[in-house]
């Protein structure tokens, strides 16, 4: 789904989940096996079983004196649009660590987060977002390899009609919601909003 | 990791992330691929990369009239000690609608989300955890495939000393703590509560 606009990062299925240089190499038959009760991908020439499980954004809405920060992607999908700091969460991080690092990567700004903003369920391409409220250190910040450029925004210039997710739209009205609250529920989208619905599904 | 003791099913490192019946096949040597800054794991036949990535369990604290809903164990890590409903978060399933099924499927019982009560990082073993708070729609509840007994505890009757696992014992204690508040801020293991310091590391 390399060009699925609800994915922050360039990181595809393909690249992400697993990717090969040999055509026709690796995982690529979907089957049930024994013991399992869900098709999975399993290579026919060694037997390999891909499992698949849903991926983790982290990411934070960071301020600095009411300014927001934002980056323009120098990256597909959505080259050229703006969004929070947000990428995969890595191996043996913590989430929020993972938000201060993607913040430190794609922004190059030091932030401490506050509190969990939000977490968003985009379950069509099986991803959690996990996205913290922070605070920038210093007003410091430079576009990192994957932006094309970073700014501070005044909530009143944030460049709605060209923000590359919707869940960095979402991030920031949440963000906007909480503003003047200490403590709060973490917000969530639609989906979840609906719990009385969908916990009898 | 089948022996971990933060890990809440047994679909380990092995069975989860992949597997192969053939001794040796499968992505098995970790190297850094060509345009990657990380070592993933490489199959060094088909030159097919495992990317490998945290795992997000969900679960549930559930009460019933004051009671908790618990199950027992009936397979490894941790056989016969009692955990709230919790496993893997599946493909394209939203995190709340995951606890749900968990609860379904380890207990027999139908519950609503009520809130989203903590989230834990177990980063030594790359795993997030989202647990929510729920309210059982009814009292009836019996052990699911992987659970010898399930039951509906009275606070003071919880077996302390029998939990399965740490974030057992913290979901139990966050939802004490949280019990008579309708909103509160999602609670977090203590890694992640030393935001200040972590976050400038």
């Amino acid at each position: 789904m390399p060009d699925d606009k609800n994915t922050p990062r360039d990181t595809s299925a393909s690249t992400k989940a697993g990717a090969s240089t040999k055509t026709g190499a690796g995982p690529r038959v979907r089957t049930i096996p024994d013991g399992d009760n869900r098709p999975r991908l399993v290579c026919p020439d060694c037997d390999y079983i891909q499992y698949e499980n849903p991926l983790i954004v982290v990411g934070a809405v960071a301020s600095w004196e009411g300014k927001i920060l934002l980056c323009r992607r120098a990256i597909e999908p959505r080259k050229g649009y703006w969004t929070m700091p947000a990428g995969y969460l890595e191996l043996n991080e913590a989430a929020a660590h993972g938000a201060v690092r993607e913040t430190r990567e794609e922004a190059c700004a030091e932030i401490e987060i506050d509190a969990l903003l939000a977490v968003y369920n985009i379950p069509r391409i099986s991803q959690v977002q996990l996205i913290y409220r922070a605070t920038l250190v210093s007003p410091d910040c430079a576009p990192g390899e994957e932006s094309e450029e970073v700014a501070l925004f005044d909530w009143d210039r944030i460049p709605w009609d060209d923000l590359a997710f919707p869940s960095v739209i979402w991030a920031l009205n949440h963000y906007d919601e909480v503003r003047d609250q200490a403590v709060f529920a973490a917000r969530t989208n639609a989906l979840d909003n609906a719990w009385g619905e969908i916990s009898r599904d």
